[in-house]
């Protein structure tokens, strides 16, 4: 069962294993610093297919395979697969996931959805509606810029601020089994923060209220505070938004630099990565969860980590309409203690 | 708790109630056969507003509004809002429910995505994560079919086998009250079909595989059939696809006439409004739920009602693409009967 804790937050009381997990990624994203750690690299950005979009598709197929088979599981003993993208309508994720023949929830919290199928997934385990659950999201560099931003071919320059999307998707099973899994503790789900940040090339700053905010309501819910955690780990914030983030904590009078990670940084080398101010998107935080921080936990390097995956809520058509850019932030506690 | 029954079911022990519900429509609904039934009407498809996405967005703030008064709750009670639409992104939901500052959770369903609210929603009541949570979805004719389909002022003509998006929105209250009211007591998480339908304007032919897969999967699993239930309610199959869901039940032995409506059939006097095959959008389904059968369970006009709203997935990128539509159907059972 599961148990609220003050206004935004609840624990789990038997907690969710993670059994297995997958990351899979792009060609740029090999040659970062987690570039050894994916269970799978596609260097062709088509994936050998005729489109971005299917492209994409098949990188949610292939990590949910991967994490399927690493959990010694097949589609047919998963009761729910949780999953989300960024492309219009989700669609990543309905054609990548269609074969399977798994009963379908489509989730969509942008940036931060990696964060809110682990939630739904949490929930949904501890509830006993499902056995096991599969979450999945994936960003694509190429898709997400055309439908977002311009056509590749345009060449249009970025702003420093600006982010570079994933390539990428990452896969969790979440079940009960006997092992040393990763447990889902807790959790808060996020509020839609809006400071009035209209520039979407700037989705740092945009983002970072919404994970202060929720960081925040945590360690304000659970009378916990950083040095109760190994590694905060936030989606995308990048270089930008993370530094937002330092500035809106310490206002509240929080520390969290030491133990502050951000998968958007983690992912690329910025100093050698065209990639400005660092990676975003769905398959960011997906992808460094399944390749980095998961392994970590299971390798002992660390053993209680805060995972918080941040999403900005605007369309490209909002942003037309002269529209601000709201944000969320969902958190998950992760942690190899019982 | 929550009892898996069968491969894709589960049902409540402690089944979570509806408390409040509101649905709000526009101009060409309110002179329908549900326009008397509305708690709120909109004339102006502008709501007022500047745009026909802030339109969308306002439907969505009122029916939560007004579920909210109707249920004597504010919006500090509601632990989880899940919500979800049509537009890019889901826009409506973002924009329309930042205000409220309720833990919100993206649900991307298409035209299911109310029965995929419910069912979430009612999980996470169940396991303990919230105590109230609040389930909207909604549609607009205008923001739909400038992004799906033309631009209005091009005037396109629609086929015959083309349905009318629903300019509405709907909302429930889940919680634990005393006190008789509609109590959701099973559900079935649908599988993504795709029968290789490609006709955009024939969304009814897209769904009804999914829909009867769906009821199948339901009567199989629970070992119930329809005769038990005093009403079977799809979302927006409309004129074709309700009829397709009879060639598709009747091959496997189900005669569902008596006891099916349709909701996109119902909003609309398809003899008088010039809405071809019927109504559908997410606000459709959920217009319908909360202006007509959730009235119907409360008035004791009927005890036990299957509600499956029907979606599909796809998005213009991916038609243009040339590939299939896939879709989904969820149901959920709802009863007055403790």
């Amino acid at each position: 069962m599961i148990t609220r804790k003050g206004r935004y937050s609840f624990i789990f009381s038997d907690k969710p294993q993670i059994l297995g997990y997958a990351a899979v990624a792009g060609p740029k994203e090999s040659e970062g610093p987690l570039g050894k750690k994916f269970d799978k690299i596609y260097y062709d950005p088509k994936a050998g297919l005729d489109t971005w979009e299917e492209a994409e598709s098949q990188l949610q197929k292939e990590a949910l395979s991967i994490a399927l088979s690493k959990s010694k599981l097949t589609a047919e003993d998963v009761d729910f697969v949780f999953s989300g993208d960024l492309l219009n309508q989700c669609i990543s994720s309905s054609f990548g996931l269609k074969a399977y023949s798994i009963p379908y929830l489509g989730q969509y919290g942008a940036c931060s959805t990696m964060a809110q199928t682990l939630i739904m997934g949490a929930i949904a385990h501890a509830s006993g509606a499902a056995r096991l659950c599969a979450c999945v999201t994936s960003s694509h560099f190429c898709s997400a810029e055309r439908q977002y931003r311009f056509p590749l071919e345009y060449g249009g320059q970025r702003t420093p601020t600006a982010q570079w999307t994933v390539t990428g998707s990452g896969c969790c099973i979440l079940g009960t089994k006997k092992g040393n899994h990763p447990r889902i503790c807790g959790a808060t789900v996020g509020r839609i923060t809006d400071l009035g940040v209209t520039d979407a090339n700037n989705m740092g700053a945009a983002m970072a209220p919404a994970a202060a905010s929720t960081i925040l309501d945590f360690f304000a819910d659970t009378g916990t505070s950083p040095q109760d955690f190994d590694r905060i780990y936030t989606g995308d914030l990048g270089f930008v938004g993370s530094k937002l983030l330092y500035d809106l904590t310490e206002k509240a009078g929080l520390n969290i630099r030491d133990k502050h990670r951000d998968c958007g940084l983690l992912i690329y080398d910025r100093e050698v990565q065209d990639v400005h101010a660092g990676g975003s998107g769905c398959g960011c935080a997906a992808s460094v969860l399944c390749s980095h921080i998961l392994p970590g936990l299971e390798n002992g390097r660390f053993k209680n980590a805060l995972f918080i995956a941040t999403g900005a809520l605007m369309s490209p058509t909002s942003c037309q309409q002269g529209q601000t850019i709201p944000s969320i932030a969902h958190l998950v506690h992760i942690s190899t203690d019982k």
